[in-house]
């Protein structure tokens, strides 16, 4: 059985918002299953010294319009949020704890955040937003509220950030399949012909 | 009919190679025709203080590997040439010198440059190396050789590269269709799109 694909992201990156709606049923289509890991791409481009697409110089108009493009030519519903970008420990804390609980509900919790940021223009950034959204999913709001600032869950985000970077990363979507890293929403199609002929 | 499609590019620019050996075909297949406007992507990137993607902290591995995973994916022939970038004065003067003579011969010449430089990784910032690629096309190397060194050919790239930054070009390949900017040889799915369909 072939490593299952990682797709790495921040629940606040438009282009991981469509990559998270695709993914799963491009893998499927191989057989292949995708394990996905929230990290915080403030700490990235902290690391790095960069800064996000639509604060690089002369790309900010450019970066909104190609977000919606990208949504609409995928046929993903897609509303910039008013507050952007906004910090993701919630909701990235919460995905880890549950993760540990049960992956499938996870994921469905992963997707519902994104639905909330990107969909309902709502910031995710807020505790109570993302309790709000984990009771929809049947989540106790009092376990998952403590598991929010529980010291270990937080340790486990710095952990997988810090491994991000270790192989590599310094945008997303990252995506790695059989060790072989793919950057970007737009190289989904990439992805595709590396699963369908087993490399380039 | 439809204005032209704008194709501005460098010749140092692989993605720029890439969609080069791509845009013509995608157009004509909507009966929409393509001007070729090499531009200074060196002048851009000092216009905005930013540098190339090979430069950006980070990037370097991934940004080779994915120019010749880009390249392989599109069947498209392509070395990393040993000198890069190099400085593209003399490809893109006797580009606009040829233009204004016969279009059809420039974009021969253009192809001519880039497959020269990414296919045989041979420096086309040297003006012996762009004779002799226009001598192949029966350009006569003596007119060329002036040309290169014209005044008015030389403010003619100036004012090609200021126009682009005045319509918003940040990065490489840069196509314009119908108002609408797309960056990147990865956006020609989008280019399809909306040539298909009239927009988003």
């Amino acid at each position: 059985m072939a490593e299952p694909i990682a797709f790495r992201f921040d629940f606040a990156s438009p282009y991981s918002y469509l990559a998270s709606e695709r993914i799963d049923a491009l893998a499927e289509r191989f057989g292949r299953e995708v394990v996905w890991k929230p990290v915080l791409l403030g700490a990235i481009f902290k690391h790095y010294g960069t800064v996000q697409l639509t604060r690089q110089p002369g790309m900010h108009d450019y970066a909104l319009r190609d977000f919606a493009r990208s949504a609409s030519f995928h046929g993903i519903s897609f509303r910039m949020p008013l507050r952007f970008p906004v910090a993701t420990q919630a909701p990235a804390r919460a995905y880890y704890w549950l993760l540990d609980q049960d992956e499938a509900l996870a994921k469905r919790f992963a997707h519902a955040v994104f639905r909330t940021y990107f969909g309902d223009g709502r910031d995710v950034s807020e505790p109570a937003t993302i309790l709000n959204v984990a009771a929809k999913l049947d989540v106790d709001p009092v376990s998952l509220s403590s598991a929010m600032e529980d010291p270990a869950v937080k340790e486990r985000l710095r952990e997988e950030t810090d491994a991000a970077i270790a192989l590599g990363m310094f945008g997303a979507p990252w995506i790695t399949v059989d060790g072989e890293h793919f950057w970007g929403n737009d190289r989904l199609s990439q992805v595709e012909y590396w699963l369908e002929n087993g490399g380039f």
